[in-house]
């Protein structure tokens, strides 16, 4: 075993790993997340790190050479994918790479132990001229009828007369999908939510119903597109788009189980289930269905009900006769992830009404309680995702994220770095802060230095400049960072649009705010918002203030709880049933709304 | 459209035939069917015709040089699979060259035509925004709820909106398995019986339930042996044999399909069902199941019940989403074939009690009604099939199948061709005779001539002569076709196993073959035997000598039941479930009882 010492800014965590293995899987196992856009198959260039000692044997490789000079090589540089750990070493990951956070954690909900897998041992007669049973019928009049597919029966007399008639059988629902011998009695199962950026995975196991391992990675399809319309479009337009895509996250998944098999020394023939969830465009890729006509108008999915098809026709490696079970969506806007997201809120039970918030680039809304529940998907555009913001950026490691005008410091970044731009819970914090202090008014025009002369501390003042013709508000002056007007007015588009989505769900159901018992914010950026900021700029109301309840990673947390409780599984399909969609494009005075709420 | 006279011995069929049409092609579809091992790909040169007139442009192609000679080309003679018909022929099919008789018609059942695969035609609303089902919910709301899987989805989009939302949907039982063009609307099954040396196929057009074509063919494992053991053999010694073996089989049932689709017009992706019956080891081999453990004892197959596998899987070239439906068996070596005989005979369901028959290498013996039925396999051993008998040959063109010692022609041949040799029900009536003049004592003992002098015809005396040490009678003097002793003796091995296997039937259920109402003889040889001589062999009692019926391809037409009626299919599984399996080598009393009826 080495020591492999990481240090990334002030933070510097200290892991112990085998004889060589790679520095990229080592990083990425332990949450470290390097830029990159080939998922460590050296061949972007992304993933630099410095290692020390820069030992003489520490020879860049051939793949190496096309990204680091010599005089980088010097100082250590290297691609953490081309790294074998094979002594103590100092990894130091540059300042200008960047960690994407992906949200892992979830409320803990009690959810019961029973799974559709379940491995049962028998201890079988041997067969004789008396008892010509045959080996099926043998195994299955102990267990009752069950489905068989041919693979299995296959095996079947094999595995019976190499272990003496003593074996294991695996059934899942009403089919026999394994025996195996009786010394083999792993049971695990995955939970998978593919988001259009990030994929992250969980490892449970099936006997305890216990998380045992998580994985997390970006989604590989990036390439071919940033957002869910950009890979439609390459979908459509390229011959063989549509294998491609699905190749790709099949692929994500397939490195997904060789690294829960390798690093917890599971057998892959153990792992007989994945849940999944994900956006409706990302569960049609991932079953190779057509998104096509979710990109246009009127959004129509090829599919939206649950689907479970055997691992092998999937192309997944956990044991082929095992199940990818694709959790139900609601429409082409409203996906599994969201459908999971309620599951784990439990608003779907309770009789108060609640408000569920997924925000990104579409933000999810779902409102109800368990006797109706009404949804729609504002496009709020990227803004909250600190794109089309002059200095924006994602939730990653030195993104501003906080923004305190009457303090000192002015802002805080992630992971207390130096400072790479602004992410949306800063955005949204900046905004906040800027309306209190009178710097931007109600309609979201920003005041000149002039206008707030008198009115506003110099310390301040000073930092209200013109910057490329418009007016500006530095956040940091020594990198330069600051906010312009028209990313106010982006704000603005975006907050404008959760607004009315939500306004336009509250006159569907007749209610008022005062009527919410619970407002759940799901998903990264939920999670991360000031809520106080988040209400002082009017994207939740007022009155919801105190009723917030950051959710987490509610899509990855319902995937779980459908992979360890059949019962939740079904629910979902209850749930997909019980919640109707608003087609916000649909109703004309969605527009008025909407010029309404983009107001602070 | 050209004319092909095809000359056998005493019979001509005159032919239309398209263009360029394989002669090989030609002949198979009108039940002309040659010696051959290749079927019809040019590698085993025993398909040999004489074709005229034998003009210069028939020229031999190279494949055909291997087979024949300068001098027979002279002659005319050409390999049937190397000809095209391009002008009227006569084509004469050599003596030498055998002709196997597949039989296909059978006693006919009303069936009710309600087959598991329908087609729906569906004038679907287009989406709007005021309804955006996705495609999968809008064509499911018309028809109830549907197991749907990922590759008919896959098709969904597209089909619609090429077609403006107007399409056929076709269901089978509760899964959608295709959606298509409005004007697609054929719909067709086809079934099969999976005999070890013939295969014999249907097509069905489900709209109707009327048989639409008829195909049949040598199994082309009888490369790999003769007789189910030694296909097993090769299965277990072989790598891969499983593999090799299946595979023959399914090549073979996709020359059926193109077959059939070439033939009537058929669209293959319209063919959506193809139910399946033949021995138990042929069912394991079809479905690449491990048949080892039946060929020794306690002979335990690995399945015996029904079972349906998508087309796809099953490498088939019908619609990859239609289904092989393979009935389900009693042991190892009461297969599907002798579950759908049983079926096509109606003894299920008479409270009176029923004897089928269904004899050749093993006899397969059921007994009983619709209360009960008990069954049994008999090792006959080949002398029903005409192996082992001197003169033996199968049931073939110029096969001497009637023997009547008091006619001036003694015998008839299949055809009234000159004779080949004599088929097991030649034997059978060459025995019936002897016993009858007295030739053959009831031990079985040939007497001599010197025995009988005076007290047979010396026309008869004549023919019995000394052949290799051994006494024998013979049957043609100019062709030299005899049987002897051995002979005799091989018959009552046959005939004393099957009455043996069936009086330990008549005794379990405590039934005098008095209380029998009926006797179904199944298969070729069932249907060829003439029932007289059987009696008097004592191979069927004295007492059910009138109630005999020849049932025909018994296998067969069960197979076409459960193809164009649901309710046959699932009764095929409660027929498996009914029908007792005795396990002669089990039963200490069965060797008494088979050496009792040894003797005639």
């Amino acid at each position: 075993m080495y020591r492999v010492s990481v240090v990334k800014g002030q933070s510097r965590v200290s892991i112990q790993v085998e004889k060589n293995r790679k520095l990229w899987d080592v990083l990425l196992e332990h949450g470290i997340f390097l830029e990159n856009f080939c998922n460590g198959h050296g061949t972007c260039g992304k993933c630099r790190v410095i290692v020390q000692p820069a030992r003489e044997h520490h020879r860049l490789t051939g793949v190496e050479r096309n990204f680091i000079s010599e005089e980088e090589a010097q100082k250590g540089y290297r691609l953490a994918c081309a790294v074998l750990v094979d002594e103590d070493m100092v990894v130091t990951v540059p300042e200008r790479d960047r960690e994407a956070v992906v949200l892992l954690s979830a409320l803990y909900r009690e959810v019961p132990l029973a799974p559709r897998v379940k491995k049962v041992k028998l201890w079988l007669k041997e067969p004789d001229l008396d008892d010509q049973r045959d080996d099926l019928k043998r195994l299955t009049d102990n267990l009752g009828s069950l489905k068989t597919g041919r693979d299995v029966i296959c095996k079947l007399p094999g595995v019976l007369r190499e272990n003496a008639f003593t074996v294991n059988a695996v059934i899942r629902k009403d089919e026999l999908v394994d025996v195996v011998r009786p010394d083999r009695d792993g049971l695990y199962g995955m939970a998978v939510d593919i988001g259009t950026t990030t994929i992250a995975g969980y490892l449970v196991d099936l006997k305890t119903g216990k998380e045992v391992d998580v994985y997390s990675s970006l989604n590989p399809q990036r390439r071919l597109g940033a957002d869910v319309i950009s890979r439609i479009n390459h979908e459509i337009t390229t011959d063989r788009g549509r294998e491609e895509l699905r190749d790709l996250i099949v692929g994500e998944f397939n490195r997904m189980v060789s690294h829960f098999s390798r690093r917890n020394k599971v057998n892959r023939d153990d792992i007989y289930e994945i849940t999944v969830v994900g956006n409706t465009t990302m569960m049609h890729m991932l079953a190779g269905i057509p998104a096509d006509h979710i990109a246009n108008a009127p959004y129509v999915p090829a599919y939206t009900r649950e689907l479970e098809v055997k691992a092998r026709e999937m192309g997944i490696d956990i044991n082929p006769d095992g199940y990818v079970v694709m959790l139900p969506m609601v429409s082409g806007y409203i996906g599994a992830d969201t459908v999971a997201a309620i599951m784990a809120s439990g608003m779907y039970e309770n009789s108060e009404v609640s408000l569920l918030l997924d925000i990104g680039t579409n933000g999810e809304i779902v409102l109800g309680n368990r006797e109706r529940m009404v949804s729609c998907s504002a496009a709020a555009g990227p803004a909250f995702e600190g794109a089309r913001i002059t200095f924006g950026t994602g939730g990653v490691v030195g993104a501003i994220s906080y923004v305190d005008l009457d303090s000192q410091e002015v802002y805080k970044t992630i992971g207390d770095e130096k400072p790479l731009g602004i992410c949306g819970s800063g955005i949204v914090d900046v905004a906040s802060e800027l309306i209190k202090k009178g710097i931007v008014d109600e309609t979201g025009r920003m005041k000149t230095a002039e206008e707030l002369q008198g009115k506003l501390d110099s310390r301040l003042l000073k930092r209200i400049v013109e910057y490329n013709g418009q007016l500006a508000f530095v956040l940091d002056p020594q990198s330069g960072i600051l906010v312009t007007q028209k990313d106010i007015r982006e704000l603005q588009l975006a907050k404008g649009a959760i607004a009315a989505g939500m306004n336009i769900l509250a006159k569907k159901l007749g209610l008022q705010w005062e009527d919410v018992r619970r407002v759940y914010l799901a998903g990264g950026f939920g999670n991360y918002i000031r809520v106080d900021s988040a209400v002082n700029i009017g994207l939740i109301p007022e009155v919801l203030k105190d009723k917030v309840v950051q959710l987490g990673n509610g899509a990855g947390m319902g995937a779980r709880m459908a992979l360890i409780c059949d019962e939740y599984f079904k629910l979902a399909s209850r749930i997909k049933d019980k919640v109707g969609y608003v087609e916000l494009s649909g109703i004309p005075e969605f527009q008025t709304e909407f010029m309404d709420q983009m107001y602070f």
